[in-house]
């Protein structure tokens, strides 16, 4: 069976991408919890025992809590790039899939985070796990500019600004991996660098943006 | 990539929202009972030993039951409210995530409450994560009403009676964590509150309620 | 969030319930195989040591396969029986759920019934399992008759030949379960007696019930 | 419930089958990430001691990866495949869900391989549960031609051209099966096979092939 072709809005083929999708982010998303694992307790009925047990497991909570808000932040992108898209090619098709595996991945470097909350390389492994998605998320972006799968055609501007907010993620985690060796703390607060950034970009933005983004 | 805006009942932007929502409820669901672990048992084809190692999981099914009936009980209010939309917008979306967030964490208390069904604490995380669910219930119903994007305006007496009943599990699950520490029993007993409270709000429905909710 | 009310075939509502289900069921039927462990070898590469130990895992393999099978077969039902819906209620939502939970309970039994294939309780456990699930299709069939949830009525006659069909695993599963102490091979043997009971009453099926069924 | 006839593209039914196969799919396809475990350290703030732990689960990323891929492929096949269908019949969903089964089963050899990548045994699971999926694609096709389910009829030379281009994958496979008692790493690279075959074939392509594949 051969490769797909170009399907537009509407058609069965052009959902499927989309159902996938959301089907293995929501998988990725549920098996967060998965790695929270249930204590066992020398006394089963001790209030003291059971609360020591939970508070050992705080770094998986918090863990589950930043990976559900991560995995949500690219589930959100995801939904509002295809919502300017009017057709899928074979190309996007794949690039989706490769997409997906790194999103697939994140319950392991997840998991990683949650044992070791302090040690440098489980933080470096979950910065570098995260932007391998920020930046096939550019891919996927730049894929559909050139093939011209967008419902409008993108100025050039608007698709460079686009850009650089898709990369913003990106310089938070990169930015992290070499303060994890310095505190583990401070690179899980590099994370939220993003943010003033893109309000720095949003001043930025270029005037018709909006219509297109 | 930006902020998904405003998209209508019909549109892929509306439907991907749902199928979305309807895949990881039904991973949590289904997550339950991996919650239920195969026994290990010394001779291998002992019905008596099989029967003591499964009545030592009565825990286990009481829990994978009831959390089924909650969770279920949340899709059906879930599947209720999206179909009075007219429309999505992207707050919605967010607030939604948040909600999905909570309902994900569930199999996790659910297996707390398995294996230490007698523990006080078991019940109040219980009653604590589910709360979180009903809440976020709420900031749904509200956002809706607040920007208007159910398919008919609710008159405020019908939003505020609707807002009563979708907050009305949360007395049984609240009323239940001091209890719990008088006894567990008591405790899970109290989760059914809700049901007479509901019997009585019916009485006091708005007369024109069913041509909203 | 109040009772769902009636969702035409064609409504977001009634996909929603159809996707639902489907979520739920490919998670039930994926999950089997997580059961089957991978092993652990004192010598890793040693391809003797590798093939004791899988040959040790047939009877997780069967089971895999038998489950597959038979929740495969039950969502054969449950697509034909949505193809001839022309609408859902609040009800048939209702008892869609409760079917759904003995569905998602499904790869527990299996579970047992790979590790204790020669214990009569697992034969047991794992045949009432499956029964609860063939009822519940008849409670779902009842349901849709009684509301004329049908696209076309159906003659009495018809229906009790579709309900005598749904009912058919049952029986195999049931006799199975006294077997089972007398040899759990001969039970699951029972478990295809449904195959020449469906012979015989495909002879007696109504004239026209190709139109309704 | 009986067995469903046939439904053309389009309708709830249509959709059902290609919704839960994908669901199916993303399952599989994210429970690979389960197989690679989070570690114990003695140290759990030792970068060393993790890296060394993170390097010896190498063979398990291998997997994960080769295992995405290859079910990736197998995805992009069945979603070009049913883009081509014009209705499926009751044979087709029955044909469909064997396939299905083969894919389920993959995160267990996926497992094997990724703790035993140098034990021939593995390779040979791994390699026939990947054959059989591509054995049953072959069957899929097939039907479809047999009863006439694809859009536009096919000529004899296009479906016997497609019918060797799907089986190129078995190639690959089946010769890594004796390769693997001489060398893993050769095994591995045979599985590549099909790529160079897949270009050779190319240049064979029925002229009018491009108008139905």
């Amino acid at each position: 069976m051969g490769q797909p072709g170009r399907h537009p809005r509407g058609s069965e083929e052009f959902s499927r991408v989309v159902n996938f999708s959301d089907a293995l982010f929501a998988i990725a998303m549920t098996l967060l919890v998965v790695g929270i694992e249930v204590p066992d307790l020398a006394d089963s009925d001790s209030v003291g025992e059971l609360a020591d047990v939970l508070s050992d497991d705080l770094g998986s909570f918090i863990s589950f809590v930043i990976s559900f808000a991560v995995i949500g932040r690219y589930w959100l992108a995801h939904h509002g790039f295809f919502a300017r898209l009017a057709a899928v090619d074979g190309g996007l098709i794949g690039i989706n899939l490769v997409y997906l595996m790194f999103v697939a991945f994140l319950p392991f470097p997840t998991g990683l985070l949650g044992n070791f909350f302090e040690n440098p390389l489980a933080i470096v492994v979950y910065a570098l796990a995260v932007s391998a998605v920020s930046g096939m998320e550019v891919v996927l972006f730049r894929h559909a500019q050139r093939r011209r799968l967008f419902q409008r055609e993108m100025p050039d501007e608007v698709f460079r600004w686009g850009v650089r907010l898709s990369l913003s993620p990106l310089i938070g985690f990169l930015v992290s991996i070499p303060l994890a060796f310095a505190s583990t703390t401070l690179a899980v607060v590099a994370w939220f660098l993003p943010i003033p950034y893109q309000a720095f970009e949003d001043r930025r933005k270029p005037d018709d943006a909006d219509e297109y983004l």
